[in-house]
């Protein structure tokens, strides 16, 4: 259930109505940012009706699915994110591309200023990386944020990049311009929460082995914990098919979208772990109806410290951007290639 | 291996070179009609000398794969197969739909004439049913099959059907024009072996469970046995993932068109096991590379027999039909609507 | 439904009761030997009224679930089926074991002889294989079926062998004493329903990604087509995990038992395909409630035609039957290794 | 790669050899406390040289696997932890059981007393739950890490309890005896380092979608930052069986024991969902090698919090403990029911 407060509502009457809940042990979560106050589960009638008459309420809406404030219930019309004049969920594809990690600033003012003539906007690379190995390169850290945002001085692109660990949401998302959760953490709670509440838009990327409701329950709760601006990913889950590193789950897109209003993008270069096939997967997933597409390119593909065999050079993703242009114009969307 | 004769040789040759390689007990498979030999292992230095100085032996390909005659090694251009004119693997997409069951004639020629307003150039539907419960309607058998080639009389469509049991691949194929294999026998090696000698384009579906690899080596035995016209057909894999009925993975078209030079189409109805999503599935499809689509559409599908909730009405197909000429366009391709 | 049919009852009388069904369009499958019709479907009040009053029924049992006759709804104590003696569901834990395939007169003679010292009661070795590949030994057939009756002479055994074409089934009958369905052909229903009819007890295989209730929809096919004596075997699902080739379900041994009344045994060499954990694995298979094991034992594994690295020497058999009888003793059933 | 250092070497010292594999670039982790460093890749020849000429290197071992303190290679005998007297890893098993969450005092002083007279010598309990829904209870965080330990004092069990937060771990170290990481946080490195320096043992659950190797490389991540005392434990995996929650994964533990020296041990309850079946995987856990088992009891399931279904009441985990106290006898094991 959902309560919808007026605009007007102060911060007073909102813990008033939050008290009234709790007196029922009823679980939910105030937004007051939002002005809403979301409830898992039914509600006595006897609250219902003690709700319905207090001033700071609009309505409450009735929302079957388990995620209230993700779903298309609750907002029936797609969901546009605006961050600094690039929009993503619109009608524009957005391209998100760059290396796995970041390796210095020179990599980074590189591949930034060749990834803008493909039509790119927002540039990937990791300060913080998860590795299975303790013994693998575990990224810059705070040092390597510090180079994203000198190097943005020189691309211009917008910033992406991902984090880990609780502590440090607040440190990229000073650094940042949109965070992003690993598969790996897609059901890290806590780190959901943080990111509730950092101010930035946030890519929720789908765990290797989560279903689609359990995805979407994930971005509920950085929803709830007061971040509207969430971008789901696709990046393939595990299964027996060893051809592809990961088995890119295109049908997960179509589902989502008639379940939730948020943005869907794809990465398919983790998905598949092997660049000869990316791009028929990002025409794929384009057609499939993504909002956009989260590839790996390094500069120097040969020299990168990281997935060497999945990244692509930058002629290599122009050639694919190209494509894509053409099957987002059938499919009547837009990839602004200027 | 592959050792291929001259086109002039005779049964009494080829036989002649079987006898030779049997010496070494080594396994292999002649083909009398496409003149060649295929070799699953390595072959003995002396061996492969006697052969190169036999008359009737035109040159020997090794060959790396397992799979010899499927593979892109042994033949690098696309594979193009010609039913009575109608093309699969070249530059236009086949379209090919039909009901899940052949129920009587009246529903074939009902849903044939409807179909082919849409650019359906081939006929879908089963006379023997693969059901996991023995109490369930088991298809028509070759009744079916006869109101199949009496209902294309009116409809002139290519006939398309299932084939399970080996004793009835030779009575198909006196009706169809092509057989298919269902996910559930992709590995009914004896059933392979029979459809390589039966003389009819067969539709491969990848089994379940199946790795690219399998599905090419499965290809391989019906190839091995006589038949080149071999189409693969991606139906979704079984994983974790419960809000489709299997997982189509597209990635596997795109891998599978690296390896082989065989036509592939998808069938994202059996994959999807929801109507509600076939379009983007089917955009996709197209988008990936795929050469066709097998979509399953009934007349009336609030009364067919089985698969209720995965069947298109014609109309519903129309629509989508519309939007994957788009797409094959945007792809270079053509999707002949008239 | 199951109308369980007097003793006395005649065809004619079957044939009947079977017209009446039929005229109320209802899928059924009688049993002329085992004297009842198994009716998938609900059936209207009139039948059920009139079924009721016809002198050859017994009486007319409400089953929930899908499978009828493999249920134990339909038969709550534990099917035991005795093959000559020797026993399979009841206290004694049945050992199954031998070669993948057929070789030999000589090697199944000093196999069966060996493992007759481990307990062994029934050895298995294959004259058919279904094989990945075309190009691999695809076994002796009728010839390999031979030698397994000739060396049966010597060490006595019971003879289990797998059957792949519907074409062999009932020649396969003819020589051995229990006949395999392999994963494979799960849902080979034609091969099924074959089986149901061949006189002789079945071992069904679960398929490499069949769920549970699949496996026992593929039970009821042969049952419902006559034969009652199944035996499943669980041998592993495909899953992500790669460090063993399939991923043994033994839950699905623990369910399966709460489901069904037939045995269950368990084929851990198929399932990790590496013979160094086999040991544990059968321990576990006995402690889950399995009622056999079925084990891939060569008399010297280094020269196996196949499966070289899965197949244990008859000392390391009889190491791990001797662990077995301790655990089957602590579960309070017996291992007879006189 | 393990650099062994001797016991007497000074932190100065080992500053010193760290320096001098930094300026190879070479990525390693120094344990002051167990006196070794493990470096991940290769080193060079003069590198080694140098080091080996370092008088506080005692040795060097070369560590094939990519896990180095976590396995076979660099510790051949089995690791028994000892926790105040409670050993794991021995000869006897350790039984674990109690409720899912913390929900009061009462509950978890009746469950200990209940389940130490069933050998039970670790209460488990969660004070911070990871929950699917950000609107279900998430767990009495630090308030119900104060009634576990009030409540030890009457029960005297040792304390195990979850957490998934980096913030939280020196919290719950604070007031439990072993913790726990949670299958959705198997990868999540940072709160891995963390629990590297917790001081307490860790039981490292296996993720959903891990592969044995992943399992033991989260592991090494635990032990590499200081903590050699990790206990693995096996829950399941996620594949399309659906007659279970997840797929019990015993052949993980068999394969587990042949490469790693940790204790391993399994949880049937969260694996299976379904409490009908803990018996039989219980035993089949024991027969396969478990050196322990973690079971969902609650003192009155019927108004448990969470997982309803799964819980056990303490008079079933009796009659559990006894038939397994029976199948450790057969293995040579021990169950103190004293």
């Amino acid at each position: 259930m959902l309560i919808k407060l007026h605009k007007s509502s102060s911060e007073g009457e909102i813990n008033h109505i939050s008290h009234l809940i709790n007196e029922h042990s009823l679980r939910h979560l105030p937004c007051l940012q939002n002005k809403h106050i979301a409830v898992g589960d039914q509600m006595p009638d006897a609250l219902l009706k003690e709700l319905m008459e207090t001033e700071a309420v609009e309505k409450i809406e009735k929302i079957e699915k388990p995620y209230k404030l993700a779903s298309r219930e609750f907002k029936p019309q797609n969901t546009v994110i605006n961050i600094c004049g690039v929009k993503i969920g619109g009608k524009e594809i957005a391209l998100m591309a760059g290396p796995c990690a970041i390796e210095s600033i020179e990599q980074l003012i590189e591949t930034g200023l060749l990834l803008k003539k493909s039509g790119v906007k927002i540039l990937r690379a990791s300060a913080y990386k998860p590795r299975t190995s303790p013994y693998s390169f575990q990224g810059h850290g705070e040092e390597g944020l510090k180079m994203h945002k000198e190097a943005k001085k020189h691309h211009g692109l917008l910033i992406e990049t991902e984090v880990m660990d609780v502590r440090d949401v607040h440190i990229a998302a000073k650094y940042a311009d949109i965070l992003r959760v690993g598969a790996r953490n897609m059901q890290n709670f806590d780190l959901l929460k943080e990111l509730g509440r950092c101010g930035k838009p946030v890519i929720l990327k789908r765990g290797m082995s989560s279903t689609v409701e359990e995805w979407l329950m994930s971005a509920e709760y950085i929803m709830a914990h007061g971040n509207p601006d969430v971008i789901l990913c696709e990046r393939g889950i595990r299964t027996f098919e060893n051809s592809t590193r990961n088995t890119l789950d295109l049908s997960s897109v179509a589902v989502a979208k008639t379940l939730t209003h948020l943005p869907i993008i794809v990465d398919p270069s983790h998905a598949a772990g092997r660049k000869d096939i990316l791009e028929p997967l990002s025409l794929a997933s384009i057609a499939v109806g993504a909002d956009g597409l989260l590839i790996e390119v390094h500069h120097r593909p040969e020299v990168s410290m990281c997935d060497r065999d999945q990244a692509l050079s930058p002629e290599e993703f122009h050639k694919i951007a190209l494509r894509v242009q053409l099957i987002a114009e059938a499919e009547g969307r837009v990839v602004d290639l200027s």
